[in-house]
């Protein structure tokens, strides 16, 4: 059977599975998802030994040290997979929520509930914790998923799926639910692009090009997820200790993730006190700092900053400066540049932060708090599976009621339209 | 200039206009639909004009009757776009709407609340009450809107186009925030479906041929409407009287409309008291039946029924009948042919109706009702630009609510993440 087939074989499987799923009770969800998290500490071993052969490979294509730092697994991240399980058991069922009712001038009682959306399909890079955060969430959700993992990490995926779905089979889980595709080949993504009717969504996750490629290319609906070109706008009337402690946080807190800060903006009646300082304590952390003309008159050392400079998403110790005339200008300056993930204003006066706030197109909008916080761990979800940065459907961390939809249950006694 | 640089810059004018829209206030917009409505009414003539000359086009043409009743304006139809307007007016505005609150273990205080969803691509057919009818939903949702008519009401559309857009602007709606793309070449069309960036949705209103094709190639995300093979299952324990009158409704008070029924589910018990009542009332009305071999044992007089019928969406008076012999028969045949749209149980039996509501998937689910109740204005939305039936971010009508997105708001005191 060739590729494509195979991969809407499992399709056609995940969603005759998903009809029970909808329905199966929350006991059996929990039991299977502890069952899950106790089978990935049990057969460890299996799961490393996969993982070496992987690393393996890995090292020998001379892979880069961060890259396998990714894909590396180890007895404390497995057991960290398996306490998301566990979380993830102890969350409420999101499942049967009413979200409304209404009753009509006709007595037709109308409710809103939640349901789940179907078959989720995820496209991922080189972590393996992916397929077990990912089943995790999609199983308590009522959702079947179809998996799509980096050639680098075939063989730790496949342990992993492998595991896990014996285990919540035995359970009680439908079988079907979990289907992983069981190839490096990149013409799986082109064949999951395509499944409209089987797929309800699909959810990319690593690099820009692959979710760009996603979103061009599927017939399949998209939910865009973590490119982060994240500001922080230091107005004139800051606590610039406060501003220095979140800026620093936000650029070298870690750097390498979505939330981190990636261009500074200060106004230009709080540059000349602002800059000097934060530039101090930016080098001490070995921040690489590239500003504007304004910026470079009062810190000389930076290296002058370009265009492109404004709309990069280094993932790295380097920031990119900028003085503003006004706030309007800092509003101006993040809506251009921005990809609609978090921004921050530090200041005091109230009436900044309500403007920054409402003008502002971002998912997660602060104030005097560092964009670190954006996740769904941190904003108190439990569990996620993503950050969107789209406004279709879900914006910001997704967490469980984000893998959900709801479904309309009308009530009627023989009502008819005129 | 060439026209996908036309439609871009369109876009961009509507992206820069839906930046001040987002924060304008509710009087502002509520006068401006008013004065829109008002304009409709007092520059009638100009709109009956244009739309002549496209009624005289189409009928040289010899384009079908029902096709130049859509295409076909008068007073009162005007009357009805301007009382739509009034309506919509009279809504509470979405935007600004708290949706949750929770302060964090840290401190944060995390709200989201209700946004506008930015720019909105609209690509319809022959009717022009649709042009008045987006461009109000999306300013009172706080939305711009880039419209594309069916090229043969392209005169009408231009009208009621630049009469809405004079009055809007008058009334202190930012330039730009309606775009008319005043063209009838279809690779408009095609401009639009790469507008990523720009257009934040595609809602695609018109016949299947349309809508799958915006599915298959847009790169901007669409909400999937329309498409309504609905069904009418009659349970062994149902009443008849009320079964016959709920299909009779279903099928024919409107039989060219998505939530009409197409195929109506008879038990194997029920059937042979049914349906013979049910054919002399269908015959009555005109309706040509197509059966299975079991309901053409019952009602020798029906075609026969082909695996096509089963998942025809008939837009006529023709019905597709079939005998099952469970309710799990009648809830698999559903998932099996439906669309997502309405389906409906006629029964006395709590458990049939429990199993019905959950397990069958659609937007949605009735219960001894007629499915023709799916629709905003039935629902109690006071307006609707469309029926979704797709999971993600809309299922059912959509009112204003489903032309927002969310965004969280954070309020810090100097925290970092750790």
């Amino acid at each position: 059977m060739d590729l494509a087939a195979m991969v809407r074989e499992q399709a056609q499987a995940a969603k005759a599975a998903s009809r029970r799923l909808a329905v199966l009770s929350r006991p059996v969800k929990d039991a299977a998802l502890r069952a899950m998290a106790q089978a990935l500490e049990d057969e460890a071993a299996t799961v490393l030994a996969a993982n070496a052969e992987d690393l393996r490979e890995a090292e020998a294509k001379g892979t880069k040290r961060s890259f396998l730092d990714r894909l590396m697994l180890n007895e404390e991240r497995l057991a960290s997979m398996a306490d998301g399980l566990r979380q993830t058991a102890a969350l409420p069922d999101p499942i049967g929520e009413g979200l409304s009712e209404t009753v009509r001038p006709n007595g037709l009682n109308i409710r809103r509930v939640r349901v789940p959306i179907g078959v989720i399909g995820i496209i991922y890079e080189a972590r393996p914790n992916v397929t077990a955060d990912a089943i995790g969430l999609c199983l308590k959700s009522g959702n079947a998923v179809l998996l799509r993992g980096g050639s680098e990490a075939i063989r730790s995926n496949r342990a992993v799926s492998n595991l896990l779905s014996a285990a919540a089979y035995r359970a009680g889980v439908p079988e079907g639910a979990f289907q992983f595709i069981d190839s490096t080949d990149r013409q799986a993504v082109e064949a999951m692009m395509q499944l409209t009717g089987l797929l309800d969504v699909i959810i990319p996750r690593g690099g820009s090009g692959l979710i760009q490629r996603v979103l061009q290319e599927s017939a399949v609906p998209v939910i865009e997820t973590g490119a982060g070109v994240c500001h922080t706008y230091v107005d004139d009337d800051a606590d610039f200790v406060m501003a220095a402690r979140i800026a620093v946080n936000a650029k070298t807190s870690r750097p390498a993730v979505c939330n981190a800060m990636e261009t500074l903006l200060v106004h230009q009646d709080a540059a000349p006190f602002f800059l000097p300082r934060l530039a101090a304590e930016m080098a001490e952390k070995g921040v690489e700092l590239r500003g504007c003309d304004a910026a470079r008159a009062i810190v000389p050392s930076m290296r002058r900053a370009t265009e492109e400079d404004w709309a990069a998403e280094y993932d790295d110790l380097i920031l990119a400066v900028r003085v503003v005339d006004s706030l309007d200008a800092a509003i101006e300056h993040i809506n251009r540049y921005n990809t609609g993930h978090s921004e921050t204003i530090v200041t005091n006066r109230l009436e900044s932060a309500r403007r920054f706030q409402r003008e502002v197109d971002a998912a997660a909008v602060y104030v005097n708090a560092s964009t670190r916080f954006t996740d769904g761990f941190e904003f108190g979800f439990g569990a996620e599976i993503g950050i969107s940065t789209q406004k279709l459907h879900a914006r910001g961390p997704m967490g469980l009621n984000e893998l959900t939809s709801s479904k309309y249950l009308i009530m009627g006694q023989g009502q008819i339209r005129k």
